[in-house]
């Protein structure tokens, strides 16, 4: 399971501040410790909600900037406006990095898809339209085919394509949690060469014990074919939910990671 | 979900002892609290391991009319032997119980399946067969098909037939936990009108925290189609686990089931 470390994000309380006060020591700590909890990608997020575009666009090579002086982890560049990632990108020169993200809307696959071939950099999709999120599991594959679509347009492998089903919580609506799975299954076969991704918590949003339910949605979603959640790492029920699923769908051999885990 | 509480089963340590001795307030001790803690079936296997088959007949026809006297929840007759599992019929005397089990083995298929349209009671089926269990989800859907065929044979509906795909520990095998999910999922669709019913604790055997494995199983299993689960209605973490499980996958309409369980 790929993890990506989710706590570098602007609209989170506490993490607004650290952006537009650059405060370098706020981000290191939360990129060293993401980093040392074992996220294979960290996010970055710096879209603060106030200022202009340009202020997210030197948000985002400040935070890159420094971030990377002083932790190796690859970064997933994470905005909806494809200027924000092109300056993501062009700050990381060349670095391990995941663009974060397009949706099935022309005008955006047109700025985002490209940005992926130029920077020959991995690339998440959204399963979502300018209408909204499909609310069936095959609105979700259409836009899924409009983005794979635009990704064959534009030279972009499909082995380099992230597909996320989204998440709407079962609290507003009850069938949205098997709509999230039955997507992530229908991707696996449709789309063979490319990865599952996701946010987890938004499907407890409304509901008591919220940690034990994401736990409960990530077992199901691994099971499903999930490859890669965006959650925190420093999660321990959420990780060690993980490693659980892990070792019960066969991908531990010897159940070592488990163990290990485990005795920790 | 249906609930098959498995705590009266004579090869525990424990249990054997009061059937033995014919300890009635044992005995109803463990059938009570089970059906408190809401159990829809109560599973009842006396074969202690010692003594003739009259001694288990006997055993299983004083469990029976022992329990029945004081609980009215279904009972879960289980032997391996048919003459045990006529005597629990005959001692129920029409109230509504299950048989558990048959296998896809011709003298058994012969010998029980007839029980399960003579008594007009369900009948779990296990995906084996004279070999053993399967080692892959090809062989245990033939074990399925062998049991559903002589079902059809004998006049016993599909509807009343109760598939178990068996559980082997990853411990033993690391792509055992996927045969048994994928098998689940493979019974729903080859038998769309039967029900799929398993116990969970094998397959964490050997392995450090076990409920924490049983619980993230039963998980993927409610994912995969599970209806029905041979489990302890004592343990909360699993009740949770159900509960959970039924409101990710729209089980639980309006979440009611789960946010009431969550506040006790």
């Amino acid at each position: 399971m790929i993890i990506i470390g989710e706590k570098i994000n602007a609209s989170l309380a506490g993490i607004k501040g650290i952006v537009l006060e650059r405060d370098r020591t706020g981000l290191l700590e939360l990129a060293r410790t993401q980093a040392a909890a074992g996220a294979d990608f960290i996010d970055v997020n710096v879209g603060t909600g106030v200022g202009s575009r340009e202020d997210e666009i030197c948000s985002m090579q400040w935070a890159i900037e420094t971030i990377q002086e002083e932790v190796e982890t690859p970064l997933c560049i994470d905005s909806a406006d494809s200027a924000v990632l092109e300056a993501g990108l062009k700050a990381r020169n060349g670095r391990p990095s995941l663009i974060n993200s397009t949706k099935a809307e022309e005008n955006n696959l047109e700025q985002v898809v490209p940005l992926a071939r130029q920077y020959d950099t991995p690339l998440v999709g959204l399963a979502m339209d300018k209408a909204g999120i499909p609310k069936t599991v095959e609105g979700r594959l259409r836009a899924c085919e409009q983005i794979a679509a635009a990704c064959e347009k534009h030279g972009v492998s499909s082995e380099t394509l992230y597909l996320d089903p989204l998440v709407i919580p079962v609290s507003t609506d009850i069938n949205q949690g098997l709509v999230t799975l039955n997507t992530i299954a229908d991707i696996k076969k449709q789309f063979p060469a490319a990865k599952t991704v996701m946010g987890l918590s938004n499907v407890s949003y409304g509901l008591p014990g919220r940690t034990g339910l994401n736990a409960a949605f990530l077992h199901m979603a691994i099971y499903a074919g999930l490859d890669a959640a965006i959650t925190d790492p420093l999660d321990k029920a959420l990780m060690g939910a993980v490693k659980m699923a892990e070792v019960l769908v066969g991908k531990d051999r010897h159940c070592r990671r488990y163990t290990r885990a485990f005795r920790k």
